[in-house]
C-alpha cells in the first residue's frame, strides 16, 4: 500500500471525523453493544453510525442497514459482524471510501480451522487493493484518549488520563492489564492500540506513524513472537534521537516460547536473540508488564540523560539502599560528586556517616532549607545525570513539604527527577499530583520502581550511544540484526 | 537476660495493659506529640499515662510529672526524651517494675560523636541489669495492629488492616514504605517493628517470639547489616516447619554496601554470602521492598505447596504467558497435567492451541461453567501443587464473575490459589475483597507479582527439603553457615 495512504488512514483511525460501527447492538451479549457503549459514553464528539440490518436506532442514534445504504462517507469503521461476513463488510467500506478500519471480529488465523487462516488471506488481499489499513482482527479495537475516541468493546478504557505513552501491543489481556494499572496509577496515555492477527498493520507499520504522532511521547510494545522482526528493528532504528521505543517481549522462558508459538502462530524465538537484536535497533527492554508501562511512562515524561550517572537523595537509609541495589544491578552508575557539591552537602548535613552519595537526608529531617540546598547542590553538580529523591511522608515531617514542592516547581526537570513520595492518603497525594502535572518529578510507589525507571533512561543513553554498522550510507538494506522469524 | 522474664517484657511491650509516655508533650514540633496522638487516635483501650515535668495534662489525659510520682505501674513505657535523660529515666523504670521499654529517643550508636556509643553501652548495661528489654534506641517505635497500639510516632499506621504479616525492620523508611503499601493495597499486618539501634532486642531475640505469637502467620526481615548474623541464623532454623520467615538484605551492591556499613555501623557483607547462609536457616530471600511484603502476604496467606508445581490459567494468553516467565526465572516448575486432566480441559476448550499448561481460557470467555470446570480440572491433578489464575475483567466479560466466586468460596485454597483479577474500579474490587478475607484467593494487581508470590511458596517448600548438617544431635552448636560478621 502507497506510503501516504496508508498513513491518511491510519489518521482516521485515530482521528475520525466519523465512525460507522458494523454490527452495532443493543444486546448486551453482543460486542457492538459495548462498542457503541465505549463510543458514546467515551466523549467522542464525532459523528456516531451504527449500521444493523435489523434496528433503526441503536442507543438513541439513527442506525442504517447496511454501510452502502448511509447517505454520507464515514472516515472509519468499527467492524463487528461474524467472520463470514467480513469480506462483503470490508468491500462496502472500500465503495464508501472508509479511509481506515478497526476489525474487532474474531475467528480468522488465530483459530484451528485452517479455514480461519484462509479467510484472513482473502480479508487481507481485499484490503490491501482498497488501501485501506485494517488494525486487527481479533482484537479489542483501539482508543485514543486525546481524541476522547475509544473504538473498543472496553468502555473503561475512556477512564486512562490523556497523556504521553503509547501502547502497542499483541495481546489483548495486557492491552487491558496495563490499561486498568494506568488507571489506578494515574498514569497518562495517549493511544492503546490492540494489533490483534496484525492484517495489514504491524509493529513496523505503526512505528513511522507514531513518530510523527505528537501526542505520542514513547512508544511501549508489548510483544510475543514476529513472523518477521526485521522491519520492525529497521523502523525502530530510523527513530533514534526522535521518539524512545521501549519493549517487553513475553515468552522469554521455554515454555512461554511453546505458548507465544502456539498462541499467536508465529515464531517466538528465545529471550535474549530478542533482546540483542531489539537494543541493535535501539530498543529498550524490560521483563514486565508493569516495567513496560514504568519505563514509557518515564521515556514519555522525563528529559534525557546526558550521563548514566545518578544521585540518590533520600529522607531515610533503607529507601536509598534499596534504590542504590537496583540501580547497579541495572547498570545505572552512582555518581561521584564533586568536592564543591561534597562540600555543600557536607555542611547542611551532622557529620554522620551517609553524606557521600547515597545521601541520607534524614538528620535533616525537619530543615526544609537544607533538604533544599542538598537537592540543588546534587541536581547543579555535572557529574550528575539526574536525581532519585526519597521520601517517606507522615504526619511528624510534613512540614517540610511546602518548601520541597516549590522548589521542584521552579527547578522543573533541567535533569530527569524521579521520585518515590511515599505518604498516607491525604498527606501529600495532592502535591504530588501537581508536581507530575507540572512535569516537575515522576512519582513511584516504590524505590524500586522509580530506581528501575531511571535505569530506563540510562540504557536509554546507553542505546543513543552505540556505534552501529551500517548506519552511515544505506540503512535500510545493510542493517546487521539477525533474522529472528 | 533471662528468657521468661525477657518474653514477658516483650508481651508486655507488644500487649500491654497500660502504657506511659515518658516525653509526652503538645508541641507539635515534638515527636512526644506524635506519640501521645498515635496512642490515643490509634484506637488503643489501655491506659495512657503522659509524663511531663511541665503540664498537667496532655491531650486531655491527666500527666505526672515524673514516672515515680505516677501512683501505679504502667506495664509498658515509650521514651521520647532527650538522649541525655534516658538512663535516669530507664532507672526509674526498673524502680517502678515496668516490664518493657520502646526507646523512640536518638543520639545514640548511630551518631558520629563517640559520645553516642559510648551512651548506648551504658544504657544497655543499664537495662539488662534490670532484666527490661528495649525496643531501640533510634527507632520510630513499634505497632501492634491486633492490639490496636500504636506505639510509634506516626499515627498514620492505625490505618493499616491488621491481618498476618510481622514486618521486623532495621529501617525506618522501610518501615513507613511498607506500611504505607499494606494500606494502599490492603495488605493485612501483625506487627511493625523498628529495630533501631538494637539496644538489647535484635533480629534473633523476636524470632523465638513470633513463633509463638497467635497473629503473625509469617515474619518479613528487613535487614542492612548485622554484626553477628549467627543468633539470628540458629534462631530462624527453629522456625522451620512452624512459622515461613522471608527476608530482604539490602545493601548487595557495592555502593549500597558502603552506605550500610556507614548507616549501621556494622558489617553489610556481599548479597550472596547472605543469601547463601540465610537460605540454610531456612529463610526465603527476595529483592526488594515490594517483594518482601508480598511474600510475606502469601506465606501468611496461602497453605504450604505440597509440591514445586503451577497450573496457570489464564482468561488472556498474554498475562498467562507473562506470568510464566516469572515462574521459570524464579525456579517455579510450570506443571505437566495427567492425560485426565488434559482430556477435561481439551473437552471444555475449542481445539485451539494453547491447552496445554499455560492454559488460555479465553475461547470459554462467556462460558462460566467451562472455566470453573478448568480450574477445578487444573486444583484436582496430584501433579499441581497450586494455581495462578489471571483474569482481566471489564464490562463485556464481567458476567462470568459471580460462578467462579462461588467455586473460589467453595475450594478454600485447599491448594495455595493466586490470581491477578485485575478490572477497573466498581467491578470487581468488592468482590476480590470478600474472597480474599474468606482466605479463598490473594489477589495480586500484576501477573509477575502473583507469579513472584508463587514462586516464594515454591522456594520456601524447597527450603524445607534441604538436608542440614548437623540438625539432628545439637543444632545450637554444630550449625555450619559461615560467620558474616
Amino acid at each position: 500500500m502507497e506510503k501516504e495512504r496508508f498513513f491518511k488512514g491510519l489518521r482516521a483511525v485515530f482521528n475520525p471525523s466519523s465512525v460507522a460501527v458494523v454490527g452495532a447492538s443493543e444486546k448486551p451479549a453482543k460486542l457492538g453493544f459495548h462498542v457503541m457503549k465505549s463510543l458514546t459514553r467515551g466523549g467522542y464528539e464525532g459523528a456516531i453510525i451504527p449500521i444493523n440490518p435489523s434496528s433503526t436506532e441503536v442507543m438513541g442514534i439513527k442506525a442504517y442497514p447496511s454501510l452502502t445504504e448511509y447517505p454520507g462517507t464515514p472516515d472509519m469503521a468499527i467492524i463487528v459482524v461474524p467472520a463470514a461476513h467480513v469480506a462483503s463488510v470490508l468491500a462496502e467500506c472500500g465503495k464508501k471510501s472508509v479511509k481506515g478500519v478497526v476489525l474487532i471480529t474474531a475467528g480468522f488465523k488465530e483459530i484451528d480451522d485452517p479455514s480461519g487462516a484462509l479467510l484472513q488471506k482473502e480479508v487481507a488481499l481485499l484490503a490491501d487493493s482498497l488501501s485501506i489499513p485494517v488494525i486487527g482482527p481479533n482484537t479489542f479495537g483501539i482508543v485514543n484518549l486525546h481524541a476522547r475516541l475509544n473504538a473498543s468493546f472496553t468502555p473503561e478504557f475512556s477512564l486512562v488520563r490523556a497523556g504521553g505513552v503509547t501502547l502497542v501491543s499483541q495481546s489483548g489481556g495486557i492491552s487491558h492489564l496495563l490499561g486498568f494499572l494506568a488507571m489506578k496509577q494515574g498514569i497518562g496515555m495517549a493511544k492503546i492500540i490492540g494489533l490483534g492477527n496484525r492484517l495489514n498493520v504491524d509493529f513496523a507499520d505503526l512505528l513511522p506513524f507514531l513518530a510523527e504522532d505528537e501526542e505520542t511521547g514513547a512508544i511501549a510494545l508489548y510483544i510475543e513472537g514476529l513472523d518477521n522482526p526485521r522491519p520492525l528493528l529497521e523502523e525502530a532504528k530510523k527513530l533514534l534521537g526522535r521518539k524512545p521505543v521501549v519493549a517487553y517481549k513475553s515468552g522469554a522462558g521455554t515454555r512461554g516460547d511453546a505458548a507465544s508459538r502456539s498462541h499467536t502462530g508465529s515464531l517466538a524465538g528465545r529471550g535474549e536473540i530478542y533482546d540483542g537484536a531489539l537494543h541493535q535497533a535501539c530498543i529498550v527492554t524490560v521483563k514486565s508488564p508493569q516495567a513496560l508501562l514504568d519505563a514509557a511512562r518515564v521515556l514519555a515524561s522525563c528529559p534525557g540523560l546526558k550521563m548514566n550517572t545518578v544521585a540518590i537523595l533520600t529522607g531515610q537509609a533503607g529507601p536509598g539502599m534499596a534504590a542504590s541495589d537496583v540501580c547497579e544491578t541495572e547498570g545505572m552508575k552512582i555518581a561521584v560528586f564533586s568536592t564543591q557539591t561534597q562540600e555543600k552537602i557536607n555542611a547542611l548535613l551532622p557529620p554522620l556517616a551517609m553524606r557521600t552519595n547515597p545521601v541520607d537526608m534524614g538528620p535533616a529531617w525537619y530543615d526544609a532549607r537544607a533538604i533544599e540546598g542538598i537537592v540543588r547542590a546534587a541536581l547543579d553538580d555535572e557529574a550528575v545525570g539526574g536525581a532519585l529523591i526519597l521520601m517517606m511522608f507522615a504526619s511528624a515531617n510534613r512540614d517540610v513539604l511546602p518548601r520541597i514542592k516549590d522548589f521542584f516547581l521552579e527547578w522543573k526537570q533541567k535533569k530527569p527527577v524521579i521520585t518515590c513520595f511515599s505518604a498516607p492518603e491525604g498527606i501529600w497525594d495532592e502535591d504530588i499530583r501537581i508536581l507530575e502535572e507540572a512535569g516537575a518529578i515522576v512519582n513511584f510507589p516504590t524505590p524500586e520502581r522509580a530506581a528501575s525507571a531511571m535505569s530506563v533512561l540510562g540504557r536509554y543513553k546507553t542505546l543513543t550511544l552505540m556505534p552501529f554498522w551500517g548506519t552511515t550510507k544505506d540503512e535500510n538494506h545493510s542493517h546487521p540484526s539477525q533474522p529472528l522469524g
